[in-house]
């Protein structure tokens, strides 16, 4: 039983494959019991969702729970999330008040909210979600906040463990930057870095130099290697590529962004070239493709590799389903 | 078992305090059983909402039945509310059709439908309300139509039981206009006040002159009022607080606001003073603060005291679930 | 069982006349069993939708299933549907990604996807529906492609059955074309010429003759014809309504709107005539009036003929909860 999944870093190594060794069964006997009826989870995204929302909803359904989504701004009025201010302007709710209503309705309740952009050490300290974690009276779910998606990199690790066994010590994983017509959230990156680091692969970072990932967290999963597990950071993605069995490909922006957006925008235009196509997947050793979604075809991935059989950004996403549902079962203590 | 719920003025007080009683013991047994199984509510809602729709959805679910929520213009189209109009314009359905398309899908059908601020008279008789449940087959709930909130209400007067009792002969309640920056219905106060005096309490409504409500509604329920209960109108908020045991804010618009909207905003902005804040709570006997939400923080209450012990505005949000699960378990005949 | 409902011309009589007997047995008993618990369907929503959306929802839950709803730009973002394109402007993912990741988690897919109006031979031949078909690893049902609503078509056949009885072929079915303000689909108007001709019935397309329907369709339609049923092609509307025994009325864009717009709407504006009054229904044989909904009043139809008794519109709308409820068993393999 977990009283929350907040993120990775709340837990050790062995509730996290607890988690996963959950997941896989729960795929493999393809599980819909009603073991959770009457359960309600409530998920509240601040921006969009494809999979994180439609995966959550058929969880708690194959469980005999069930979801209901909010989304500010789709039904529902714009929440005010800074505090002390007077609420004169469009936003006609403070987000205390919504999330301390949801959580005396729901079971459990989820939350999205992406970066704000403005200070970084903000987004970095996920200021907005521990605030609501602060007044949620209710077990809390990341949905992706401004600084790591966990869902995602348990999904991610799921998918890495079914391609390669548990024992993934001698495997090498690139998380590779990839070019993007927008500015994008460091959290995947950020998440995809500790999961690998956390199921044992070798790990590189590849990325051009003004895309480093935050040093404290760099510093963090440092700290965590197992004895022999090396981390890398590269910024010449051919010699990154080189031996790698996974390639997570990953658009974000660097801290740059938060101090002058144009310079950011001017290093994604200059490393266009970093999009992952079949000449770069040639460099490494027969490495599979790993992608979180979505995904812009021929800019960040071409389509020859991302409708190859190499792909399996598929069942990446398939995987959100299965570890979701593992998450909520342990929320909600329940066991097959 | 209630044939619908369009508002408390169809109903005598023992059918409305039995209501009360079932929602007591939903929420103190936390029920959730598969009484209603496969029975379908539509919510209807031609404006935004938070606490509405979910907790709807929610009351379905615990009981093992569905809500299903349609929003004009989120999904799917606008709808004519107009009779006997040539629809050539931007809205291609027509109310008539939809409402009698969902009943014919539903078990029972809730609406949602602001004031239309165009004729006072329109709004006050609840025209589109009225013309729905003409045509409606299947039994209605209101989810606030342009004269009332019935479900507020009853959420407000199940957290009055519970905060004093069921005897609330002895007790103050006043219910406090407050400022805003936008122009708001009469619904939640028409209610509350309707509430109010059903309840038994002493009632005031404190208000400037401009915002009085309306005087028929007025004149209805002082004829309902119990041997001994008084019902007065002040128009000095500070003399009005003096002896309070429940100070109920909202910010509403007076009549004025459909002939005459700048005068209107003039008026809400002379009283910004009117917003509840520490000191006024001060003037009464320990009051409760209450708001249907969504409140505007530093508007209409300030931040210490929506924070302090004695405001109970998520209790009256969390009632909202208890007491809908009743009127579903009602209009549905079930019983516990 | 069927694999599928992609379309009526995917299936022989018999197994669409099963489809209806089902139907009807639901209607009947009014089922709601969990025949389906843990099932899901996801519906994907290009364009708007009233009674599919809530009737699919309901549908599901009747058996005890669920129905995720995905609508891009409503909560999720836009989906690109081009092949090959560098995607770089403002739609972060491409549909073939989104099916097979919404495949991958539901057990039905449902898609509804509006004519591009760019290309007569792309909607004709269902470019889009049928790239998403080609990816799409689990049922697809047709929500209303750009060339057909065979739900539609179904919940119309249950009606003229319910209405004349199992053997249709002496009633005489008159598919009229209505004006409209805006440039419509064909495919409500092929799907009800389609079904009308499976039905047995006469069958009479009334039309102005640039509102013609597709050559290819009619004639294929034509060799559907059984022995002794006509098919006629009628211009003047009069004409076309004496001895009927159903009106259908429907408003579409002829072929000429994918290259000439204003030559369209010329030709919707010069036949406001066509609209269905009481004057119209006079010169048929007590005929019913069928249409699809959503319908513009005193544009398509007049309100006395809409109000009338022998209007079966809702009658219709009500069915497509029952025929898709039991299209969702068929593709489940479920039996009462």
């Amino acid at each position: 039983m977990i009283p929350h999944f907040k993120g990775l870093s709340y837990f050790d190594r062995p509730t996290l494959l607890q988690l996963l060794g959950l997941a896989d069964q729960l795929k493999r006997h393809n599980v819909r019991e009603p073991l959770a009826h009457g359960k309600v989870l409530i998920n509240l995204f601040f921006n969009d969702s494809l999979r994180t929302r439609t995966s959550f909803e058929i969880a708690a359904r194959h469980l005999g729970a069930s979801a209901v989504t909010v989304t500010p701004g789709k039904g529902t009025w714009d929440l005010e999330t800074e505090y002390g201010v007077v609420m004169d302007g469009n936003k006609p709710e403070h987000v205390k008040e919504a999330i301390q209503v949801l959580a005396s309705y729901a079971d459990t309740l989820g939350v999205r909210a992406f970066p704000e952009f403005q200070y970084y050490e903000d987004d970095r300290d996920e200021r907005l979600f521990n605030a609501i974690a602060s007044v949620c009276t209710k077990p809390l779910i990341n949905l992706e906040s401004s600084f790591q998606h966990p869902c995602q990199a348990m999904a991610d690790w799921m998918t890495v463990r079914e391609l390669f066994g548990d024992d993934l010590r001698s495997k090498r994983f690139v998380l590779s930057w990839a070019p993007h017509p927008k500015a994008l959230p460091m959290a995947v990156p950020n998440s995809a870095l500790e999961m690998a680091v956390l199921s044992g692969m070798h790990v590189t970072l590849a990325c051009p130099e003004p895309m480093l990932l935050d040093a404290d967290l760099m510093a963090r999963l440092r700290q965590q290697l197992l004895p022999g597990q090396e981390f890398t950071v590269e910024h010449d993605q051919d010699k990154a590529l080189d031996g790698a069995h996974v390639v997570y490909a990953k658009a974000w922006s660097g801290r740059q962004v938060y101090t002058n957006p144009n310079m950011d925008l001017a290093v994604r235009k200059a490393h266009a070239d970093w999009q992952i196509t079949k000449a770069k997947m040639k460099l490494t050793d027969q490495a599979r493709f790993m992608h979180c979604l979505p995904v812009r075809r021929n800019v960040v991935v071409s389509d020859e590799v991302l409708d190859s059989d190499y792909a399996v950004h598929i069942q990446e996403a398939e995987n959100r389903l299965h570890v979701q549902k593992a998450i909520l079962m342990s929320i909600w203590n329940l066991s097959l």
